[in-house]
């Protein structure tokens, strides 16, 4: 109801897309991008590349790759938003911000930065020996490039949902302090994503070298697939499907109608070699169509770079009146604007509003009020502002009040007036 | 010779200036940026009083007194740059390219960090307990503030040292990743910076609450400078000059001449109240006419807004061009650049360079080389690019050639030669 769903994805810019990432990733997202009543953020994160990559041609060259691609594959940069994370220094400005609410000690238990300790400890080597900064506040800028924009659902991996949390846990610390500016974010795990199998039969990947090139040239692609590893039978032998990698690869592209035929091929005992067409056959059909738009964009770098610009441009006339909101909320304001007197201030003070606060038990509470301050909602002390956070993020979800004692309306408010002022809060997409 | 030398001093907006911030850091700083041959930034610090600071009406207040106090005090913003940190933003964009080029052990040893480190192991908490990430990180922003405006001296207390000390590392690895793009800033400690007691005799300080206000009403800073502490001598009796704060405080703004004739008259007896009288005749004589320009700009922030902005396009018309060629170094850039092959490429191809590299030895090694690319110098190898990058400073700082034989001028090239090389790079402002 009121604002759409926002989905947001950052694609590190350190090389050049495989089937993998094609199966795994472009094309599952093209088609979300589809979905109505969402929006749909994707950039290409190489602020993020900087942590891992110091090569610059190499990060230059991949961002022209990724984008080149994910617009082949049918990304629409006038339905999505599609941008280069470093075109929005706001990102950087609300890194800063976040950097400011966030615990040490919340950095300290991030997996990846405890798995470099693992090592360095294992190594017997002082516990930060390779450690960049970079990689410790990895998870303080991923949160700045969610919160920016405001997203609901972020779609990952099992592994990245620990990075969803800590973007929740800054934009909680960030609204008891200063209000309720940031959305909590969700992470969105969909455990059907389609893992690969590469030439080995391993996951595609390039750490183990046995990729297919997403728009390698025709030839070479035929060549990487035939050297696709299989058993030693004999074309007439009936093959296996299960633990067959062609034949996975084959599955992530082809109808359940062609998955059958190639499944009855197996059993007939098809060639290896014979199967190995087919297979090319298939991808070929799919992505044929891409290449010719893949090729221009490559080389017409100028082109791509003006869809990122527009991208940008786009993308800013979100960050950049946010950001405005942000500062003027933490107090790196105009000289000029009176507290409180400001036109923000105004048109919030025009909304019902979440008034969060620590009372001397030592508990967090928080009270909902309508545009003229009168309290609607008392809430009940919760023991952390995670909690209370949740609950209010329950009632904007929900706009009705839960019966579980933790808010009441005050006295003289019936419910309808507090579902009322939550449809109106929704709806003003606040 | 050459490009000016540039000072940056940076003025945290926290609070209220008192007496002792005017003897201490506004004089001279005032005095200082009038010096002919030098570049002098002065900057508000806002994002840094995040860090320690929640309160957002504070921070507005503050940065409004504080700014009003420099001008009133002298600061003339059209000889100066004057400017507010967060009108920056180009700031908080070099401190992720610094984060990624710093180690994490470097920060660990910052000593605000460690103090937080021992107070919680005294006190048997988790060592981060309190610990943000503002504080872990205000190192690299601080760094950032020196660094993107080239500044070659900050005058700093001990206390601030180790952190110019890290700021030179960045820039070091920063320059060792990239090329020679930053300039490594030093520290200048003044230790003749007059240290202004407060009204107890204790060091001037608002976490004493001994303080006089700079520009409180005259009424209450007489009414301060009366509650001085003295000892119980009676009129009549001599007094001693040494350890009397109300002396020293007199001191730090009278002539030779007139701290003379206190002291006669103190070895005369002269009653307390007279020579409080005194001081606050001598100090207000001082105040009294910039009294009337700091009432009149916090009575018009737009004014100083408007100054401010001012200062903040100035500096951004270093700070924009600058985080531009620093964005293209580390490889964000505009698609369409041909790598190598950009404008600024070109301008810097035509000046002599220094090349760091490392060789198969794993010591640090670097070339001098004309704008052509021919070998002038070549280095011996170094342990740490730390020590390589120190070798370059002294080269450009004296620009001639040190015979302990760490670099040596290639076959056919003078001494003469490396000296006209080294001070053209001098002369760019390179």
């Amino acid at each position: 109801m009121g604002a759409p769903l926002r989905f947001l994805t950052g694609i590190t810019t350190t090389g050049t897309p495989h089937l993998g990432n094609y199966v795994g990733a472009i094309r599952p997202a093209v088609q979300a991008s589809r979905r109505p009543g969402t929006e749909n953020f994707y950039f290409l994160a190489d602020y993020h590349a900087l942590i891992k990559c110091d090569e610059p041609a190499r990060i230059q060259r991949s961002t022209l790759e990724i984008a080149a691609c994910w617009l082949a594959a049918g990304l629409d940069p006038e339905q999505v938003f599609f941008y280069r994370q470093s075109d929005i220094p706001e990102v950087t400005e609300l890194t800063w911000l976040l950097t400011c609410v966030t615990g040490k000690g919340v950095l300290n238990r991030a997996h990846a930065y405890k798995a470099q300790v693992d090592k360095n400890t294992a190594a017997g080597v002082d516990v930060d020996a390779e450690v960049t900064m970079g990689l410790f506040m990895y998870p303080v800028l991923m949160a700045a490039d969610i919160l920016m924009f405001k997203a609901h659902r972020i779609p990952v991996g099992r592994d990245q949902v620990q990075h969803i949390e800590m973007a929740r846990d800054m934009a909680q610390s960030f609204n008891h302090l200063y209000g309720e500016h940031l959305v909590l974010p969700e992470a969105q795990i969909d455990e059907s994503v389609a893992l690969l199998p590469g030439l080995d039969g391993r996951k595609m990947s390039k750490s183990y070298d046995n990729v297919i090139g997403l728009f390698s040239p025709r030839d070479q692609v035929r060549k990487q697939i035939f050297s696709i590893v299989t058993d030693s039978r004999a074309p007439g032998e009936p093959k296996d499907t299960e633990g067959s990698a062609l034949f996975q690869i084959y599955q992530a592209f082809a109808s359940a109608e062609e998955t059958q035929k190639l499944r009855e091929a197996y059993a007939a005992g098809i060639a290896w070699s014979d199967a190995k067409q087919l297979l090319f056959e298939r991808i070929d059909r799919e992505i044929a169509p891409m290449r010719e738009k893949h090729e221009h964009l490559v080389n017409h770098p100028q082109e791509l770079e003006r869809i990122l610009q527009a991208g940008a441009a786009k993308a800013r006339g979100r960050a950049t009146p946010f950001i405005r909101e942000l500062r003027q909320a933490v107090g790196l304001r105009n000289l000029a604007d009176v507290p409180g007197g400001t036109k923000k201030d105004k048109a919030r003070a025009s909304l019902p509003a979440f008034k969060q606060y620590r009372e001397a038990d030592g508990l967090f509470y928080f009270k909902f009020v309508d545009a003229q301050g009168r309290l609607l909602l008392q809430s009940a002390g919760f023991a952390s502002p995670k909690e209370a956070g949740q609950f209010i993020a329950g009632l904007k979800a929900s706009q009705a009040l839960p019966q579980d004692g933790k808010a009441a309306p005050a006295a003289g408010v019936s419910s309808e007036q507090v579902h009322a002022a939550l449809k109106e809060l929704a709806d003003s997409g606040n």
